[in-house]
């Protein structure tokens, strides 16, 4: 297990969106939180073990260091190199899933995945999924600067 | 400029939400339609110069080809490897912005960017973007198969 202390980063956040059905979604309406934790590549295995078990059944808090941030309620994985802690603002039902819009209060990270007090993707080195494929992917090379590549088409 | 037909993907969807204020958003409330456009990692300048201009003064539409699916009034990109046509179903209001909630009607590609009938993202080669950091990123390599890798942990 990590020992690493989380640490919050100097950011106002936007409004996030989670819509997944599942067991947890008990605790996001009993306590009006919930947080958003981003695994590493390296939690591969245990990430996708959370996937094919139900909270249910299973404990799947017991394969991680659990910690709480300034709201209390909403748990975080230490492990994860990426923690959003969220309150609850509104929750919209949709036919077959709701989506539950939080403000972020908080983020949670540890200095190594830093670069000039930012945090670092290819340090986070975060897994994304495709489907219908099923798979897991890293993140590639940096491609270029956002709100500067394009500043070439402006015409004068 | 690309002469790709789109084709329909035969994969149905689940709801999509969008949080962007611009211009743009005009089209979306008086139709009740919108698209969703994946632009590749060659199309880096053009995209990032739709980031740094507003649609109230340029015509960004002309730097593309672009068509309309079965809604009608939902312009794509044909340039975009991958396209989602959608149905507004529900708007949230949020005290900074608004929340588009659609139905994905249907989605368009090229027989190119897939493998085995379903899309390949390293054909695709889709953009990715962080902030503060302001970087686009390309994906990376394929990590691990999805509601596969963790049933190891999965006690007999």
């Amino acid at each position: 297990m990590s020992s690493c202390t989380p640490c919050r980063l100097p950011y106002s956040a936007p409004l996030w969106t989670t819509n997944r059905i599942s067991w947890r979604l008990r605790g996001i309406e009993e306590n009006k939180t919930f947080s958003i934790n981003f695994p590493s590549a390296e939690m591969m295995e245990k990430t996708d073990y959370c996937g094919l078990v139900s909270g249910k059944d299973t404990d799947k808090a017991a394969l991680f260091d659990v910690y709480y941030g300034e709201l209390k309620t909403a748990p975080m994985i230490n492990e994860c190199p990426l923690s959003l802690e969220c309150r609850l603002v509104t929750t919209v039902t949709n036919p077959t899933n709701n989506f539950y819009i939080g403000e972020i209060i908080a983020s949670y990270t540890e200095e190594k995945y830093l670069t000039d007090d930012k945090p670092d993707i290819k340090k986070i080195n975060p897994l994304l999924l495709t489907m219908p494929d099923n798979c897991y992917w890293t993140i590639g090379e940096c491609a270029g600067n956002a709100w500067s590549c394009g500043k070439k088409l402006i015409k004068k």
